[in-house]
C-alpha cells in the first residue's frame, strides 16, 4: 500500500488484529490522519462477532420477535395476539441475513475509503514489533509501530457439556437452531442469557434461567432488575437463581436434555442454552514471546489508555472484558488511536457517561451510578420516577409496564443516574446522558418542552416527582 | 370550595375557561402555589380537544395503521406484507377509546389531587372580572384575580361545502368514519391534513392532497419537506401543490364526492377531509363586553407574557394560533401561571428551543431555525446529515428513508437547528434539543458514546459528517 510519507523504520504505523468494532474504529482513528493502518482478521469478511454471531443478529432476532409475536400490542388487543399464528426460526431470521450483509458492506466500504488495508489470515507475535500472518496463502511478515488487539471473546464452554448445536448451544450457534422449542433452559443469567431468554418467552416458549447469582445483570440498578424479572415472569419465565448446575446431558433418544441442579431438581428441555461468560479469543496470538500474560478468562490487562505491559501494544474491545458492548468497544478503539498518535479532542469520553443497553424484552438502558452504589459512597440522592403507564405514549404503544427513575443529588440537583426499563430504553437514555454531559441538572428537565405525546415526557415527570420528594422533605 | 387563606375579595384566584392542555398545566402550576383555581369546560368530561378529536385519538390511529399495515416491515418483509388482510376502521379506532378513557382518568385525578375545581359549563364575560356560567343547572356567576382563556379552536368550516360525516369530514369527525375508503381528497396539508393524508396512504387508500401552496407545512426545513413529500409518493399519494379547489360536491347517487379545481381538475372520490385550518372558539365568549376583539379566525393577540389588552386576562394554547401543539398549549398554561402569580424558574423556556412534531408517516420533529431561516439571517453554517440507512438500527427497523440533520454554526460549532424524519422522529429530537440547551456544540455529539445499535448514533454520524465539510473547507 502507499507510504502516506511515513519515514518510519516499519511497515505500518498500525497493526490491528480484529475487526470488531474497537479494531474498525481504531484503524479509521488512525487512517484520518493519514497513518498507514492494517486490519489482520481470521475471517474472511469484516466486522467481528458483532456483525457475524452477536450483537447485529440478536438485535434483528429481537426486532423480528417483538413484531411477529406481537408483543407490543397485546395489553391494547388481548393477550392471545399475534401476527403470525405459527411462527417459524426462518421467520425470525429471516432478517438477520439481510442486515448481516448491509453491515459488512457499510464497513468493507469505510475501511476501503480510508485506504486501510484489510490482512485475511491468522496473526500471532513474533516480537514486540513484529506479527507473523498465516492465511490461506501461507505465513507473511509484517512489522508495526504500534498494535492492537482487539481480537474480542467467544463462548466459554463448560468442560462436560455436549455442546451439539442441536439441542445444547451457546450465544454463537443459538440462531442456527432449526425450530423453536417447546421449553429451553438458559444456563447464565447475564446479558446474553438474559436477552435470549426473554426473547424466546416472548414466542411463547416456556424459559428457566439458571444463574449461581441471586439475580440477573448484577451491574444494573437493583429497581430496574425487580422490574425486569416481574416481567419475565409474566411472560412464563422461571428463575433459578442461586442454582448451580451439576450436569446438563441429551437423553438416550438424543431429542430432549436434561439438566440437573446441585439443588436436585431436574429440568426436562427441548434445548438448553449455555451462556456463562466469555473467554478473550488471546490463545493462539503467542503472547507469552512478548511477555504479556492474560487472565484465566483470556483476558487481557491494561491501563486507563488501553495500553498492555507495552507502551505500544494496546488492547482494547472485548479481549479486555465489562462491559464488552459494541459501543463501548468502539469508544475505546477510537481512544487508542488518539493516544497512539497524540489527536486531541475526546473532553466527552467519560467512562462515568457511558450508557449500558440491553436488548431484552423489556429493553434496559442507564447511565451513571446505581442507588446502590451512591449508597456505599454515602451521597445523599433522591430519585424521581415515571411509569410508562402515567403518559399518553405508554398506552399508545401499549407498555405500561415500563419506567424511568432519575437519581438526583438532592443539594445541587445534578443527575446522578438514569436508568430505564421499556420501549425504546436504549434511544431515550441519551437524553439524560447529554443532560449529565452538559452539567444540565433537573430544573432543566422539569422545564424543558417535550413533545407530546412522546416517551420522553418520563424524562419531565420523574423531575417534577423528583421535586416534590426534595421540597416536601425540604418542608 | 376551600378559601386557602387568600383574603381577596374574588371566589377565585384565577378562572380557565378550557380544560385542554393549556388550562390544565396553567391550574394545576398555580394549584401547587395552593391558588384557588377553577376550570370551565362546556364538555361534561375534561381534555379539550387534544383528548378527545385530537392528538390523542389521531395518534393512536397512527400507531395502529403503522402496525396493522404492516408498514416498517415493508421494506424487510416485502411491500404485500401486512398484518391484517381486510383492515376495517374499527380495527384502527378500537385502541384509540380505551386510551382517550385512560387519559380522561388521569386529567381527572391530577386535578381533583391539586384542589381545582372543575365548572361544566359555558363561559361568558360579564365583566373584566366576572364570568357567568351556562350548565343545565341554570345560570351562576363567578369572579376572579385572574382569568385564563384557553377554549381552543375548532376546524374551520368553509362555507358551500356539505359537510356529512359520511362523505365529506373535517378533522373532528374524520375518525368516526365507518369504512375506510378507497380514495380520500385531503384540502389543505398543514399539519392535520398531511397526518391524515400519510396514515390512510400507509393503508393502502388513494390520497390526493391538495393545498393552494407550492409545498407541505411551511413551516418546516425543505430538504425535509422534499423527503416526505417524496416519501407520500412512494406511498400512492397524488400531490396538487398551487391548486385550489372550486367546488366539492356530493354526487347525486350520494355515494361519491366530486371536487373541481380551479385549475379545470376533477377529482371523484369516496371521501373527503376538509383540514384548511382552524377557527379559535371565541366567538360565544361575550369578549366584545370586555373589548377583547379577536382576529378573522378568532383568534386572540397576546404579548410575550400571554397577556390579552388586560393585563389580568391571559390566553393561551389553540385560542392564540400557532404553532397550536399540545406540548406548546401545555407549556403556554404553566408560564401564564408563572407570569400571573410571580414564580420563578422556567430559565430553559426559550421559544427557540420548542420542539415541532409532527405525526406523519414518516414522522417528523425539528428543533431550532430552518436553512432558509438562516440564509436569510446571513448566519455562515454548515450541514451534516445521517441517513438512517447508514446505521444499524436504520436496517434493523427497516427504515431506509429516515435521515437527521443538523445545522450548525460553522465558527462556534454550536447546534443551530436538528431535523429529523423517520422513525422515532419525535423521541430523537430531545437529544438535539438537550445539547443545544445546554450550549452543546458538535464535539459533544461526536465524542459521545451513544448504544449501539441505536437510532441515536444518527447524531453521531451526522457531527462526524458536519466535521468533515467545515475542515475539508478550512484546508
Amino acid at each position: 500500500m502507499a507510504k502516506r510519507g511515513s519515514n518510519s523504520k516499519y511497515d505500518y504505523d498500525m497493526l490491528v488484529i480484529g475487526c470488531g468494532p474497537a479494531g474498525q474504529r481504531a484503524a479509521v482513528q488512525a487512517a484520518k490522519i493519514r497513518k498507514r493502518v492494517g486490519i489482520i482478521d481470521k475471517r474472511e469478511v469484516v466486522g467481528g462477532v458483532c456483525v457475524h454471531t452477536g450483537t447485529i443478529p440478536s438485535k434483528s432476532f429481537k426486532e423480528a420477535v417483538v413484531f411477529l409475536s406481537g408483543y407490543r400490542q397485546r395489553s391494547v388487543y388481548g393477550a392471545g395476539y399475534r401476527v403470525k399464528s405459527d411462527i417459524e426460526m426462518s421467520d425470525l431470521t429471516f432478517r438477520c441475513h439481510r442486515i448481516m450483509q448491509i453491515e459488512i458492506d457499510v464497513i468493507h466500504h469505510q475501511l476501503q475509503r480510508n485506504g486501510i488495508e484489510v490482512i485475511p489470515g491468522h496473526a500471532r507475535f513474533l516480537d514486540e514489533h513484529t506479527l507473523e500472518v498465516e492465511s490461506s496463502e501461507g505465513f507473511t511478515r509484517k512489522t508495526a509501530e504500534k498494535i492492537l488487539i482487539a481480537v474480542g471473546a467467544r463462548p466459554h464452554r463448560k468442560e462436560g457439556i455436549a455442546f451439539d448445536g442441536k439441542h445444547i448451544f451457546d450465544s454463537d450457534d443459538i440462531l442456527d437452531m432449526v425450530k423453536i422449542p417447546r421449553d429451553l433452559v438458559v444456563i447464565g443469567g447475564g446479558v446474553i442469557g438474559t436477552e435470549y431468554a426473554s426473547m424466546f418467552a416472548a414466542l411463547g416458549v416456556n424459559v428457566t434461567i439458571i444463574d449461581a447469582r441471586k439475580r440477573l445483570l448484577g451491574f444494573v440498578d437493583e429497581e430496574i432488575i425487580e422490574c425486569l424479572q416481574y416481567q419475565l415472569r409474566g411472560l412464563g419465565v422461571t428463575l433459578r437463581l442461586g442454582e448451580e448446575v451439576a450436569s446438563c446431558d441429551l437423553r438416550k433418544d438424543a431429542h430432549q436434555v436434561i439438566t440437573r441442579l446441585k439443588s436436585g431438581k431436574v429440568i426436562v428441555s427441548d434445548a438448553v442454552l449455555f451462556s456463562a461468560g466469555r473467554v478473550s479469543a488471546t490463545d493462539d496470538l503467542n503472547l507469552e514471546k512478548v511477555k504479556i500474560d492474560p487472565d484465566e478468562r483470556g483476558r487481557l490487562r491494561v491501563n486507563e489508555h488501553f495500553q498492555t505491559s507495552h507502551e505500544h501494544i494496546y488492547a482494547a474491545g472485548d479481549v479486555i472484558g465489562f462491559p464488552a458492548l459494541a459501543s463501548t468497544s468502539g469508544a475505546q478503539g477510537r481512544l487508542v488511536s488518539c493516544h497512539a498518535f497524540n489527536i486531541k479532542g475526546n473532553e466527552f469520553y467519560h467512562d462515568s457517561l457511558i450508557p449500558y443497553g440491553i436488548y431484552s424484552i423489556p429493553e434496559i438502558s442507564y447511565v451513571g451510578k446505581t442507588e446502590d452504589e451512591l449508597t456505599a459512597e454515602g451521597v445523599p440522592y433522591e430519585t424521581g420516577v415515571a411509569r410508562y403507564r402515567e403518559i399518553a405514549r405508554g398506552h399508545i404503544l401499549g407498555d405500561e409496564n415500563g419506567m424511568l427513575k432519575l437519581i438526583i443529588h438532592r443539594d445541587s440537583l445534578k443527575i446522578l443516574g438514569v436508568h430505564i426499563i421499556g420501549e425504546y430504553a436504549t434511544e431515550l437514555i441519551h437524553i439524560g446522558q447529554a443532560v449529565m454531559a452538559l452539567d444540565g441538572d433537573l430544573k432543566y428537565l422539569r422545564d424543558t418542552v417535550f413533545n407530546y405525546p412522546t416517551l420522553a415526557e418520563c424524562y419531565k415527570v420523574a423531575a417534577y416527582d423528583g421535586y416534590n420528594k426534595i421540597r416536601l422533605s425540604a418542608e
